[in-house]
């Protein structure tokens, strides 16, 4: 394992935001430094400087010079004096009227520097708080993962992006595995969920636990069902119920686990054309069906909350019955296990624990509005939480993109954070290039999401790169994009480089240029400066 | 140049169906084979036939084994004994109530083998011709580009793609342009526009004609502004009606024109972040100022259409004044141009040309819808045809994917062709990787709208591939997807080939395969046939 790991962005530097309610507060941001616009006025040319750009960063200590890793012992506990001096979970608090060191964290994070820029905002730490009040936005921190940097999962936020990451038991070591982790940081990935289910199951977790900058996802019954060897009818709430205190005692931040399946819904499943297709649900299924039982999942619920309430690590309703394909979506297993969903939000709120609810899986465009709808109706305003959905089946090796059309949409709709889906998806485990693909793909649907709903400074990103694009400074188009390394790649295939064109239209014909000639004779297109340019 | 370029696909065969107004007809079309599905019934093991699928085919004849290929002397002039015996365009034909060989075409082609499985069509010859005669539809097929095979754009059909090839002066020949035509066409490119401004342009524009079985459309202002040695000061009328007879004469399918722009609209782009960025509209606009004019584009329309009409070639009237860039988009400039498009398309069927729309370019979701409902509005249902839109500016190197998501909304909407966006947009010219990647991209973006819109059979292909993926039929699988040879690659860096089961989840948490095993005991999950699942 490189022990020495490290994230870097070109032309960046890292700053950190103060708290006011909690001064001590340093909330960790990427400013992006632009070079001057050169002009020429009078006959003389004159540089004008451009502002450098803060983006939210997702990176941690690991793009912080000052701060020095070590994989072996891992990142430095910063929410550890918050969690000692606290009692009761984020919910808790928030139902006390208190603004946790969270909640404050979070509020200047979504913000980025907006107030600086003269762009209003709807978020404060009061309003974070009332939202996680509420059960309309998250905050999933354990307080045995005092590693993780506050974020924020809800609509009235950025929209959020987790990255699958974890081995199976045919793949992949370790090493290998945090180094995945890490690289999903430095593409933009908000969480990250250890599907791991080969052997190491528990050392792999503790590794990506103790250096994730990020909050960490789980579904348990992985590992419970690794204990049982693989054998359902062996499977009990006692294993599982073990299996979820280990889990909580490192520190996980979130746990999957289908507990909306229950015996008398699985039948509902009955003429689909692709099943199940959830490997947490198809295993519990599986156990009601064998045992003819109702699922221990269901029946403890209470106990379920009553552990994750001990940690205030928060439930991620897993959707065990969602469509495997465009054929099955919307259809009645899909939707009776949303309402059981329905219910169990409002028993995990009973016991101040925060909840979400995953959401599918395969959806046609037509029919991802009711999905969104229902999820809103039925479940009390908590999160929806969807993987993609892919909006059509037939493009394995493309699936990144048929889902990242549908995720843009239901992330206009308001669905809080998208899981990411890999070009391998249906196909193989992603390696680390997939998971950079994945995870900026999914951070192009998520942005466009935010600039749809108006997030506050959503835009300036954007802004400031087209001024770079139209002013030919090629460098600051880079660096502004969400991955500067694969822009600069294409770029230097052509032989244009640093010339006022590139070769797509080739110097005769850049209307890019002819545009710059048009102002030159007095037409007055191309802001001059980008007033009124900041907000979205 | 490589005189025996072939597609293939596999598992494949080339088969074609006939007409029934006009027998001689062999409309082309792809036909995937499909494996078995190996049952156990009563302790034995059963082979249950799976039906081939007939899917869309813009291959042409190059797979064909049957038909010889010599890119010297081009392809059949497959149309050649049509358009010799008829008078008038297709939409003065259509307008006398005339059902053309290209109408009967288009119609067969369209529906796949839909009426074989039972599922309603909407879309007869006479629908065709209704469409063509309202202006609704276009078939784009110059009298002398005969060996293109018939299509139709239009809101009532399926969702098309158009792949840009064409050199800069700093790139790539000729024999290479009319591989990426080739290319295009396999991947499922529906027209090609050929954008070369190098030198050559004359010959490249010849081979690629006279080798495409897709139209061909053209900007043929860059050809006259070469012609005038990139001096927009001596552009004229008359270099410009040239060069369009010389490439109607050609074989040019469509023109793509920037008659919208006029001389009071280009001041209305002050105040844009990043100006003009259609290379057409910005000669024009520098035109336009330089001489102090009305812009000839549009005094000369008439003369233009009557020269389109001789060959009934289309216009897509290009919208020189598109945003390039999120901050620009639905701005005066743009809408102002929409508007007069708008009028344009009257006196264009007033000559019994066909017309159609471009559209932008860079449009953030929330403001997607104001664009389609406006063309709709103004351009009297004459069909649209988008430049994606790209929905964010910050990703250059996934701009595919930024416009994929626009381009799958607005095809819902209502767009009839959507122009690919390769990954190397904004940066250089694709190379022949980036025009297939940028072709499936669309493709998915194309289908998933089809999907949306109930067109007749287009979830047929999505249906059997998902059955195939649920019956681990792997091969099946690839094959029915857009890009086979990409699925397998992917496939193959999995260690589990052949299995039950893929890498992403390992043997033991297969939920498709637990789901199976759920079967097996009596639970009736996956569906047994595919009755009723052939529509959408």
């Amino acid at each position: 394992m490189n022990n020495n790991i490290r994230i870097s962005y070109p032309s960046s530097e890292k700053m950190y935001m103060q708290g006011t309610i909690y001064p001590d507060l340093r909330v960790g941001m990427r400013r992006i430094m632009l070079t001057p616009t050169v002009k020429t006025v009078g006959g003389r040319r004159v540089a004008v400087e451009n502002e450098p750009v803060v983006v939210y960063d997702t990176s941690g200590p690991y793009s912080d010079p000052d701060v020095e890793i070590d994989l072996a012992r891992g990142l430095p506990p910063l929410r550890k004096p918050w969690t000692q001096r606290r009692h009761g979970t984020q919910m808790a608090c928030a139902r006390q009227g208190i603004i946790t060191e969270e909640m404050e964290y979070v509020a200047i994070r979504e913000n980025m520097n907006c107030e600086a820029l003269g762009i209003e905002t709807h978020i404060t730490p009061e309003f974070v708080r009332s939202e996680v009040a509420a059960g309309r936005a998250v905050i999933p921190a354990n307080v045995n993962h005092p590693e993780s940097e506050p974020m924020i999962i809800g609509p009235a936020f950025l929209v959020k992006i987790n990255a699958n990451i974890g081995n199976s038991s045919s793949t992949s070591g370790i090493g290998e595995e945090v180094e995945k982790a890490v690289w999903s940081c430095k593409w933009g990935g908000d969480t990250l969920m250890d599907l791991s289910t080969g052997t190491d199951i528990h050392e792999t977790r503790e590794r990506i636990l103790r250096n994730s900058p990020v909050p960490v996802g789980t579904v348990p019954m992985y590992q419970a069902f690794e204990k049982v060897g693989g054998r359902v009818e062996r499977l009990s709430w006692e294993v599982f119920r073990d299996t979820l205190v280990e889990q909580c005692e490192q520190g996980v931040d979130y746990f999957t686990i289908h507990c909306g399946i229950r015996r008398k819904n699985v039948p509902l499943a009955n003429g689909r054309l692709t099943g199940m297709v959830s490997r947490g649900g198809s295993i519990i299924s599986k156990w009601c069906m064998v045992h003819d039982e109702e699922s221990f999942l269901y029946t403890h619920f209470d106990n379920i909350c009553d552990i994750c309430a001990r940690y205030d690590a928060a439930i991620s309703l897993g959707d065990g019955l969602r469509p495997g394909c465009t054929f099955d979506a919307n259809d009645a297993a899909q939707f009776a296990e949303l309402d059981t969903m329905g219910e169990l939000v409002e028993r995990a709120w009973a016991k101040n624990v925060q909840v979400f609810i995953e959401g599918p899986g395969h959806v046609p465009m037509q029919k991802i509005r009711a999905n969104m709808d229902r999820q809103i109706a039925k479940c009390h305003g908590a999160p929806f939480y969807t993987l993609g959905p892919l909006v059509t089946d037939i493009a394995p090796g493309y699936d990144h993109i048929t889902s990242a059309i549908g995720a843009a949409q239901i992330g206009w709709q308001g669905t809080a954070m998208l899981c990411y889906v890999t070009p391998k998806e249906h196909l193989a485990l992603p390696d680390k290039e997939d998971v950079r693909t994945g995870v900026v793909t999914y951070k192009i649907a998520a942005h466009a999401a935010d600039l749809a709903k108006g997030h506050p400074g959503a835009a300036v990103r954007d802004n400031a790169l087209s001024k770079a694009r139209y002013e030919f400074r090629w460098k600051d188009q880079f660096n502004l994009s969400l991955d500067p390394e694969r822009a600069v790649e294409y770029y230097k295939t052509s032989n244009s480089v640093g010339g006022k064109y590139c070769t797509m239209c080739g110097p005769d014909f850049c209307a890019m240029r002819i545009s710059g000639e048009l102002e030159a004779r007095g037409c007055d297109l191309g802001v001059k400066e980008l007033k009124g340019v900041k907000g979205s």
